[in-house]
């Protein structure tokens, strides 16, 4: 079927990621490369877990839909990391793996007395990854941060919504999951850049750096002397019409980027009228008449429905998209033929799906997902595979210092991996 | 300084891009290569080359911002690739090199000659990507498609925004620059697996499947039988008030995710009668008064400088952001600190900068990145390096088929590269 050969698995198969992540960036991060093929261990809190298993609602079967959509391909180990055994264990991790990803609060993980000396030191060749809200340095080195705020912080809610309305924020996490696609990206070029010289890094990231790269071209703008940008809703600056417009039962998204389109888009509506209208003739012109624009185009776009102004559009040769609203989305045809949503088995969530990578290799889609760990699953697993005997993992559990999922088996006949 | 060793050039050091690309998702994809250090070659039309360069204004010292944001550490080779002989050109680059990036209309490459059966032919070990709107399969798989587009097919445009007002879109090319990302990543995985097999590979990517993977949290809450979100603004859906507040002389962006913030909030501002107004008291009874608390705390920061309620939250321990225009961005001192902007010489641009690459190795960003090329800079180098003669190169571009820039020296007395 396909020219190049069958894919195998991900080429990430032996790599093992410690994952010392909440909420999304971090588990992000370690998820894209869980799904290429390397070990992800999530350490998390005894007890409580990552901040994100408490994100609900949105909730599915009782399971928050935040943690669910970040955290496949995992295992969970529970661990106290401020009792000296916990951190023994995560010490004895560190030496034994190729990856860390950590976004605690800035400082909280050198607090512990990890500090890029000491990690260097267990394990100098660990690609060490630390993601924190405003980057290594400067004024506001050691503040949290969240999405929405740097969102604010880095220009993007100035630019979104509309110009008579207040600022928007984008309701998606692109600072956050951006940055975990960035980290993900830093992990392969570390991982080839040991591959030559042996030696492991430190790298780091941040939201702020996320975001200035997604206003890239705005800023660069201005910095050229153009003027601050308009919000213009769904608008573009140098196209008019172009955008969301309404129709007798939702909206529809159209773009006639030059005249031969706007000509077109008049007669597929019946609209012939508003073609060589004073100041409508030329985009130019249409560019400078921007609300006049919008408010015909759209008085004739209400008289219609949406799948009526779609038919002629189309027809026409005018592009256009309907304004999906997401349970369309989950429904449409072209989302299903493309494969983007899988079906994972969950013990808790029966319907349980997740969204795909975006990309397949040869035909196929990365390595099968597995369902999100619950909180402990794998601790008794972990531990034994880096030495600790059954009795000394009971011990830990009993102290409290590593928490055991109840459904984990507590001493199973065969412990696995690299156990000594 | 750091504790693991300096870093060294970046791991793709000796890997060779052909970019068979236009406007915004391949560029960006092949940037990042790029600034990990790749050989890119960038192959555009000759005379016009990429349609980005001339997306004007806004522009730079009359340069489209857009293709100066989008693709520095390139080189750039004018051919016709409808003659013959410029395709004969571009499959001794496919042949010599180690991945090949193309975001041409669905078909065109193949109507070319160049189905994937063919490109696995010229190279077996090549890393074909292949990126496009609506993905390889499905009813809508040959459509061409724009990010805002697809942004409103894909359920974006139907949750950004003011609820009362009209839908928006995410005013940053996060389908186009996101896919750009993923297709880096693919490289790497790719590249990672023909280390081991020694076989290359067909990537397909599309904006439909970037853009699913960045709505995969409300997607799958609505999959789970949650409500479709609303739009809110800035605001957030479990969490009152969050989101940007109307200030004297501009706006702030406010987080109080918990009852003690709020309180603390309230007593910043001097506005403790909101904190127990009547269903103001705790966050759950807020959620449900969104309107009235947003009017209401609205009314108190306008009477606020920007300055003010920034200074007042700060030092009662209220998360909270200005909500910059991108010049303040620009001259802001956490920005300059991280040095996410670098300087770039640039013939024409005299004071050029790029936004980096949103991470460093042990300290340093990834390698520096040199300008953006003008069309056709690198043609006759490149030629001369796949074998022609400078009178081959002459003949061609005599004929039209490739594009020589009016800077490049016609005829270098020493040849580079592996030129045989």
């Amino acid at each position: 079927m396909n020219a190049f050969p069958e894919p195998g698995g991900g080429s990430l198969d032996g790599i093992r990621v410690v994952e010392l992540g909440t909420s999304v960036a971090a588990p992000m991060a370690t998820q894209i490369l869980g799904d290429f093929g390397a070990e992800v261990i999530k350490v998390e809190r005894v007890g409580r877990g990552d901040d994100s298993r408490q994100w609900a609602p949105p909730d599915w079967d009782g399971q928050s839909v935040t943690f669910l959509a970040l955290n496949r391909n995992k295992r969970s180990l529970a661990l106290d990391l401020k009792d000296p055994r916990g951190l023994a264990v995560l010490e004895e991790l560190i030496r034994r793996s190729d990856v860390l990803v950590q976004n605690l609060r800035p400082g909280a993980v050198a607090a512990l007395g990890l500090t890029p000396e000491r990690i260097a030191e267990l394990n100098p060749r660990l690609v060490y990854c630390e993601l924190s809200g405003f980057g290594p340095t400067g004024p506001r080195a050691g503040q949290p941060a969240y999405d929405p705020l740097l969102q604010a912080y880095s220009g993007i809610v100035s630019i979104t919504g509309e110009d008579e309305g207040e600022p928007a924020r984008v309701p998606v996490s692109i600072l956050d999951m951006g940055t975990g696609m960035w980290t993900a990206l830093a992990v392969f070029e570390a991982l080839r850049r040991r591959d030559r010289t042996g030696a492991g890094t430190h790298v780091e990231l941040s939201l702020l750096q996320t975001a200035l790269m997604w206003v890239s071209m705005p800023l660069l703008a201005v910095a050229a002397g153009n003027g601050l940008p308009a919000r213009l809703g769904s608008g573009l600056a140098g196209v008019v019409p172009y955008g969301a417009f309404p129709t007798a039962d939702g909206h529809v998204f159209v773009s006639a980027g030059n005249d031969d389109a706007w000509a077109r888009l008049c007669s597929a509506l019946d609209a012939e009228h508003l073609r060589s209208a004073d100041g409508f003739a030329t985009n130019r012109e249409r560019v400078q008449h921007r609300a006049d624009v919008t408010s015909a185009l759209s008085a004739v776009t209400r008289d219609f429905t949406t799948a009526e102004v779609l038919k002629r559009l189309t027809e026409n040769k005018v592009p256009c998209s309907p304004v999906h609203t997401l349970d369309q989305v989950l429904a449409d045809e072209q989302v299903r033929a493309v494969g983007a949503l899988t079906s994972v088995e969950h013990p808790e969530v029966p319907d349980f799906q997740v969204v795909n990578l975006p990309m397949t290799f040869a035909g196929a889609y990365p390595t099968a997902p597995t369902a999100p760990p619950v909180l402990g699953a794998d601790s008794g697993a972990v531990l034994r595979e880096i030495g600790l005997t059954p009795a000394q993992v009971a011990e830990l559990a009993d102290a409290g210092v590593v928490g055991l999922a109840d459904t984990a088996d507590p001493d199973p006949a065969t412990p696995t991996g690299d156990a000594t």
